[in-house]
């Protein structure tokens, strides 16, 4: 596997073409934050695929501090779906009357129709890296683990498959609905 | 600006071919976090090209929090390039003995070659985005920072520009640095 992987690195680095570069900026310019969901099927190669370009992200240390998890069973996704609604319902309750309205006209989650809910953790106490890059900033891991999900979606939508990343979420009960639900 | 920032959505939305897909595997697989700089001029236009490519990113409530200062006075450098070798002595006397001299023998910053020094802040006081998907996870704001400064990483490796993120630092010292020395 790490032989495999690293292949590339006994050729000449690449020189990308402008017209990569251009399809590029499409890809930026077109990778959205997705709330409306197909309920069909993902198919699983597709899944690694770009769970395995996420791995491909720079991280502190090379800490690789990411940790994906399937939130498969429907105890687990309704878990995370009471937790956007209760998350959402407070952050309703702080908008000012001017705002409520169109707050609550915005579709903030598709996480019923998705037929994939990823819930992405940080390592944070991995002893991969062994510390370095972190002393003065801890949240390096977890930055390391935002450039993961970045490069996720970024392939993600260069296969068509749209991502949302829903924040309205307590995560410190995503945490211990791991533990007990999943 | 906005017109033509937007002229994109009046076109259908593109299909990625196989081939884009597999260059921006090796995209991911060739962006490296660099610590040996020539130190030849950047062109504006390049470094115009890659702060573009980072503000196409995602954020929380479109708030957009990124900032991009240039580090330009040699006196802003040097406070950049201190701040480094304070943190780097830090973390070098919290090693164990056993890994100090392999710490010690690491490059861990190009700041004195890099032709161009950008820190990156986020604006945690922005009012845009109106609060929205910060009630639980206010690091969404930083996060969304992190997910600029990917893009950008990408995009600048896509033009054979590299970029290397230094943690090593204090970065309340920078923040304050900004005031006194930019």
């Amino acid at each position: 596997m790490i032989a495999s992987a690293f292949a590339h690195l006994d050729a000449d680095p690449p020189v990308f073409s402008p017209a990569f570069r251009r399809e590029l900026e499409v890809l930026f310019q077109w990778r959205r934050d997705v709330r409306r969901f197909e309920t069909t099927k993902v198919p699983e190669r597709l899944i690694s695929q770009v769970i395995r370009a996420a791995a491909t992200a720079p991280s502190v240390g090379l800490s690789e501090p990411w940790r994906f998890v399937r939130v498969g069973s429907s105890a687990a996704r309704r878990a995370v779906i009471e937790n956007f609604e209760d998350a959402n319902a407070l952050a309703l309750a702080a908008q000012r009357r001017a705002k409520r309205d169109h707050y609550a006209s915005l579709k903030l989650a598709g996480l019923n129709e998705a037929p994939v809910h990823l819930a992405v953790f940080c390592d944070e106490a991995t002893p991969q890296g062994g510390g370095l890059g972190v002393g003065t900033m801890p949240e390096m891991r977890r930055y390391s683990v935002v450039c993961a999900v970045m490069q996720m979606w970024l392939a993600a939508r260069a296969r068509g498959l749209g991502i949302g990343w829903v924040s309205i979420l307590d995560p410190s009960r995503v945490a211990r609905d791991r533990k007990s639900v999943v």
